[in-house]
């Protein structure tokens, strides 16, 4: 038999072996080796990303890369995690042109660089669907301090960092149903800003990344908290670009996925914390509304006071 | 808004939160949290399946799912570890029947209580295409004890367990290429059996699990350690039911694919050793053939002593 390597080892070595850092062996083992941080806990998260549901078929194939990966960079930065390394599942159709994993791959090398986190294993195969991808990040955060969805307390306020509904309109313009001039909104759709290094360990008393909806998921917090909220509509900050979508949008904005902002259950007293490490870290942060004790409803006030009527919760996936 | 969880969650919440264990958070946080063993390391490995590539479409789920986990904890099996938890990615078709899920996850509840291990998060989306799964799996083994594939010595045994062949006869059964009246190659194929708790690491000087063929995957440790092999066909070996379907079918026991047995380089003064661990967990294990310093090329020997010609290195995925 011949030496050489199939297609599927020589298009690992090729485009991911660069990507791999330490413990990963270069990608020439089955499995990755990681010494844990001492007295560190670790914080692990997954996610799947399918072509034709997470991102367009013709999207840049480094800006779905990129995208895989931050939105799993988010939900690190939302329980307040350092991110240590990703393992990563790529299942392509059979007819895939090697510029897509070129393209793919230089996406994560990008960011790796950027967040500082390496590729540790994997697994490629072929598929007869549609691109689909997973990845399992590992983060780590001293003992006590991860952020939960549970956890928030009556009088928490409501924050939100950076703003809210760019995700939504920028899916709205690729799929060509909004203008963007400017093309703000739709890299805000195609490229995450994940808050990774915002110190909320000491300031949240509980969080979440949005990635399903404003409301939708902080329908989540409530639950898991065991708490009401009311958010006032006008306060949601908005991008000059979403205010420029119109009036007409504003329900997209609070009920669409993809802002990947952290959205955050913060005591009046630590207030002010909050306002410190968001200015060393340069992100807006602002005040959207508050949790108060009752059933795990959210609603959402227009500037009148009146509840605003949303006819979509949020989004699912499934 | 309705205070109602959209399908994805209800789903989650009925069939993937009773497989969820502690550090899970009963799935209701977007993070795991786990506070690795104290002076271990970390051993990770993450595999996707995909329907018609992985797996038939009219397999069972409940088969799907133990299979998925299985192929994870033979990774780790073959690194010397012991399983801790695992994350998993489930996209499926709009039309999946809920009946897919109840059985995929009473799959899943039935190998984590035979093996000790625990769902600690995940994610679930749709997908247009065939159902797409990825698992990633942690366990944790002593510092330095976990075996990688580099690290076999000129005069190492070539030792795997059980019996060779039987998966990818499976296979041939399902496609309706091959007889099986016991059901036993079907069996093999469906259900892997990961050799979890064989004491490897004191023992094998390399090591890995077999799932894309014997003859591929030992040049895997061939290129890993820089050494060349020879294994003697007559020594592999096979399931009464392998012998059964002739010797036509040795080239497809000797490169096919979903073994999940471990293959093992075995210096000669740690036999002993393998044979009293083997003994000890009741697994059988054979020596197959030895390494030698030479090009990283494997030839398997006929009886004769005449060279195999193998028209087919292994199984690729890709």
């Amino acid at each position: 038999m011949s030496d050489a390597l199939p297609p599927e080892f020589a298009l690992i070595a090729k485009y991911f072996r660069p990507l791999a850092g330490p413990g990963s062996l270069n990608l020439s083992d089955d499995a990755a080796f990681l010494t844990p941080p001492p007295g560190r806990d670790l914080v692990l998260t997954a996610d799947a990303m399918v072509g034709g549901v997470h991102f367009l078929p013709d999207d840049p194939p480094d800006m779905v890369g990129r995208k895989l990966l931050r939105v799993n960079l988010s939900d690190l930065a939302a329980k307040g995690a350092t991110p240590l390394g990703y393992l990563m599942t790529v299942s392509t159709p059979r007819d895939t042109p090697e510029a897509w994993f070129a393209g793919f791959a230089s996406g994560l090398a990008q960011d790796q660089a950027e967040f500082g986190v390496t590729l540790l294993g994997g697994d490629t195969t072929s598929t007869p669907g549609p691109i689909s991808l997973s990845l399992t990040i590992i983060g780590h955060v001293a003992p006590g301090m991860a952020v939960h969805r549970a956890g928030a307390r009556d009088g928490d306020g409501i924050w939100v960092t950076g703003t809210i509904g760019d995700g939504a309109l920028g899916l709205a313009v690729a799929t060509g149903r909004l203008a963007d001039p400017s093309g703000f909104l739709l890299d805000r759709y195609r490229l995450p800003q994940p808050r990774v290094g915002l110190a909320i360990g000491r300031v949240a008393s509980a969080g979440m990344d949005v990635s399903d909806g404003l409301v939708q998921d902080l329908g989540h917090i409530c639950r898991a908290s065991g708490l009401g909220a009311v958010i006032q509509a006008a306060r949601v900050p908005l991008s000059p670009q979403a205010r420029a979508a119109g009036e007409a949008w504003l329900e997209t904005c609070l009920t669409g996925g993809d802002d990947y902002e952290l959205l955050l259950a913060v005591p009046p007293a630590r207030e002010a914390a909050l306002l410190q490490a968001a200015t060393a870290r340069g992100i807006p942060v602002t005040r959207i509304g508050g949790f108060h004790s009752g059933p795990p409803h959210v609603m959402v006030r227009a500037a009148n006071g009146e509840p605003l009527a949303l006819t979509k919760g949020g989004w699912s996936h499934f």
